[in-house]
């Protein structure tokens, strides 16, 4: 028997493993995408092009009406929705599938980063077809390649990874289902918001304002990078955040280190002091009590994260890496906290540097937070040892008085906005149907991981909505989001299509 | 008796300590100030309305031509050393003293630093009498002053305090002399740099070049601040000094710190540790070996330090400290050696801070050394230390195979230029003359410091002069020194033309 057929038999071995294997949506998906690939990327080029820097509103506007637009005509009944009059909307669409028991909510957003960065190969919003990094080299307008679309091709562009793949993906898998006269399995509902890049001001409000529209039965979280692997990953959710700003001060005026440095307190030094009082170079954290709220990692999330494919070799050559801190396993530290130095800065250096003692310095922290703590218990937890650190606490530049009667004083502000982790067991029914679905679709097991090493302000919507959460990436893991150059491997969108149809099609529990 | 009689007498009976007392030279001199100061004012606002920043050629010719030709009409041969066309002159001035046995050399610098520091209450090179500061008011024209001039009162301009003031002090005293019928008992140099504040590149050569002409016996350093207390002092050299900057190396491309941060070093972290593996907060020098080569502080020295008058707790209050580190007593820590951290950067902060994990971070630091000490040995040691402590060190930007074959990469750069101390011992015959001119001249104990907390390139100049040097400093400790708004005390010119005097009319050992 030819090699080929071999393997093709071993895929489809595991898919006959379905009912009606024959006839399998993602098989009809497939055939109709195949039919269809320059007109799909037309229509996302089309999409793309559309200005969407989320500060910029009328832009965001514009998305929002153009989209809406594309899901009417795809049956759905739209709806803007916003916090108040001026703040960007969320685009609602809702379609209800006769009969059907679930209800399923699919998050993603259409708003974008900024796109001031240097060195963009093509303008960020001239959607540009191009080969694969580091070549990325222009293949030429749709209409003039001659031949397939190369999968491993790129479409450069604001917002092709983050986060408009997933409603391009959304609104092909539709069509695809259409053309094959497939009927979902579930009510469909979308939720696009307006306003993800610049924090989600408004976000919590709209989804407050509108629980009963917003309800389902599982919510399909379609933002972030898929794994570095490649293969098909769900998550449960994402790690919380808070962060602070801090300075600790020295003299009140700069002073020559020859003369003053053995006897003036040093604020460069206090801040490297400090930020090795917090956490250590192998990036354990030495706050008193940190680790007591953290949720204990389960057997089932060990297993999942054990079954993860190994990236680790390779992405420690790609990244320049001569070593790596924590756990061997990149995802392994996902489930614990983290402390990252954002910044730290204390005296001139360069052209502008003195031998002097600098009056300040400064330094900028962030905490991962993993199910169980709290911005709030976090934020207790570090005062409470920065004060038997030695250090006073004050909210505002101290004053004269202030700085003479304290040894060590530490200007300690917290960032608004600090996120609590939002985690759905993967082992939660609503869950391992979309891990079911996706594996049918791809013919290999789905990647789960726990939790997402990044955050998300999405705690308090998962939180309001009290539904299951399953984050669904399609987006190439080396997609530049937020850098210049953003883009989508076409692969991805082709994968994202036929994922999306699957969930739309074969979804039950 | 009227109270300000006792006092005058109280003063005599210090002066008539010395012989010939009712004729003392410091006196003389004091009556031809009081009857000159709008001259000697004007005469100082001329030089430095002289723009002299050492960097601009042209500027500092036009000074060494100017005081050239103050020096040639009080008699001295006048010649500008240069080390080679095109470089910056020392304005070298010889006035022989028929009968003298001793030569004494006076160095001073007649260039300035740069004056680009916003904030300058006038124009740097407008010199603009002022009251003193806070309220830094102006006092009007010269010509316009009624009534005495305030000693407290301050000339604004860039030089005032570092270093025209003693070139004006000279100048004022040898006119003083003359017009007092008072002959000078030594034979005098005069030695004014050009170049001091750009490193003093060409001058090592200008002296060696040039050793037979500036030979003598005693060579008086003209260059720094007084002590805070205001009371004169003199010092037996400066401190050595040494300095590198240091980069380490994270991932080749900066991470998102969620899903990176607790798998990919940190350079922020590292460059924290590794300050903290060089010093603690308390001053203490961690680098292995490195206090072995300090010369140990003699009985002498300590007594001279502890007799030192005690300016701590005002200064801790001037300074807004809420505490102080290593010995109690400032001058205490000048024959240790300190490690200074000038700078550290690493991320950014404010508007462009972001949760990301940088690619890498850097530190600037120096060493100041006590005699004892070498550049060359301190280099080793610390780079011993740091091997140790594993770091890979290298000299350029690493590349990516050398970021991937060691762990902890350290790019470390030393600058060129560095210095080892220079130190007079203070009972030595010449200092110990210097002192007790000075103490006849202000009617008290001068300060006896056994070196200065700051470095100079001068070690290598005294190395080749194999003369004793004792430092005389005249301006006031605040006087803004290389930042804006330098100023020098008028009060402190005074002093300073008197000190002067002495020195060229009583100095006998």
């Amino acid at each position: 028997m030819h090699p080929k057929i071999l393997i093709l038999l071993s895929c489809c071995a595991m898919v006959t493993a379905l009912p009606a294997a024959a006839a399998s949506p993602q098989a009809e998906v497939r055939k109709w995408r195949q039919a269809n690939e320059r007109q799909i990327l037309q229509d996302f080029s089309t999409m793309l092009a559309m200005p969407n820097v989320a500060t910029t509103l009328p832009d965001v506007e514009t998305n929002a009406t153009a989209i809406s637009a594309l899901l009417a005509k795809r049956g759905f009944r739209t709806q803007l929705l916003r916090a108040a009059p001026g703040t960007p909307p969320s685009i609602y669409a809702e379609r209800l599938t006769p009969g059907a028991k679930r209800t399923v909510v699919f998050y993603a957003h259409y708003d974008g980063q900024p796109i001031n960065q240097k060195g963009w190969l093509s303008p960020p919003f001239t959607p540009t077809l191009r080969t694969a990094p580091p070549a990325s080299a222009p293949v030429g307008d749709l209409a003039s390649i001659k031949g397939p679309i190369d999968p491993d091709w790129r479409i450069y562009a604001r917002s092709a990874g983050d986060d408009k793949a997933p409603i391009q993906a959304m609104i092909s898998a539709l069509d695809a289902l259409k053309a094959s006269g497939i009927a979902p399995t579930v009510n469909i509902k979308l939720l696009y918001e307006g306003e993800e890049e610049q924090g989600s001001p408004n976000f919590p409000k709209i989804v407050a304002q509108n629980l009963a529209l917003l309800r389902g039965d599982l919510l399909i979280f379609g933002d972030g990078p898929m794994h570095q692997s490649g293969r098909q990953q769900i998550n449960g959710g994402n790690r919380g955040i808070t962060s602070f700003a801090a300075t600790v001060y020295g003299p009140n005026k700069p002073l020559h280190d020859g003369h003053y440095g053995s006897w003036a307190p040093s604020p460069a030094v206090m801040i490297a002091d400090f930020v090795m009082s917090l956490r250590d170079d192998a990036g354990h954290i030495k706050i008193s009590g940190f680790y007591d709220d953290v949720a204990p990692v389960t057997a089932a999330e060990k297993a999942a994260l054990a079954a993860m494919p190994p990236v680790e070799p390779e992405l420690k050559t790609a990244l320049g890496l001569g070593r790596t801190i924590g756990p061997p396993r990149l995802a392994d530290g996902y489930l614990s906290p983290t402390l990252n130095v954002r910044a730290i800065h204390a005296g001139d250096d360069g052209p502008n540097a003195a031998n002097a003692i600098a009056t300040e310095a400064s330094a900028s922290v962030d905490f991962r937070l993993t199910p169980g703590q709290t911005p709030a218990r976090v934020k207790a937890l570090t005062e409470a040892y920065l004060t038997r650190q030695g250090w006073f606490i004050v909210r505002d530049t101290p004053d004269a008085a202030t700085r003479l009667a304290h040894p060590k004083v530490l200007r300690l502000n917290w960032d608004d906005g600090g996120a609590v982790a939002t985690m759905t067991r993967l082992d939660t029914p609503a869950a391992v149907a979309v891990a079911g679905s996706i594996g049918r679709t791809t013919g290999e097991d789905v990647i789960k991981l726990p939790i997402m090493g990044g955050s998300s302000a999405f705690a308090e919507i998962v939180d309001q909505l009290k539904v299951p959460m399953v984050g669904v990436s399609i987006a190439n893991y080396d997609d530049n989001q937020h850098a210049r150059n953003e883009n989508l491997r076409i692969g991805n969108l082709w994968d994202g299509i036929e994922v999306y149809a699957g969930l739309l099609a074969d979804l039950t529990w």
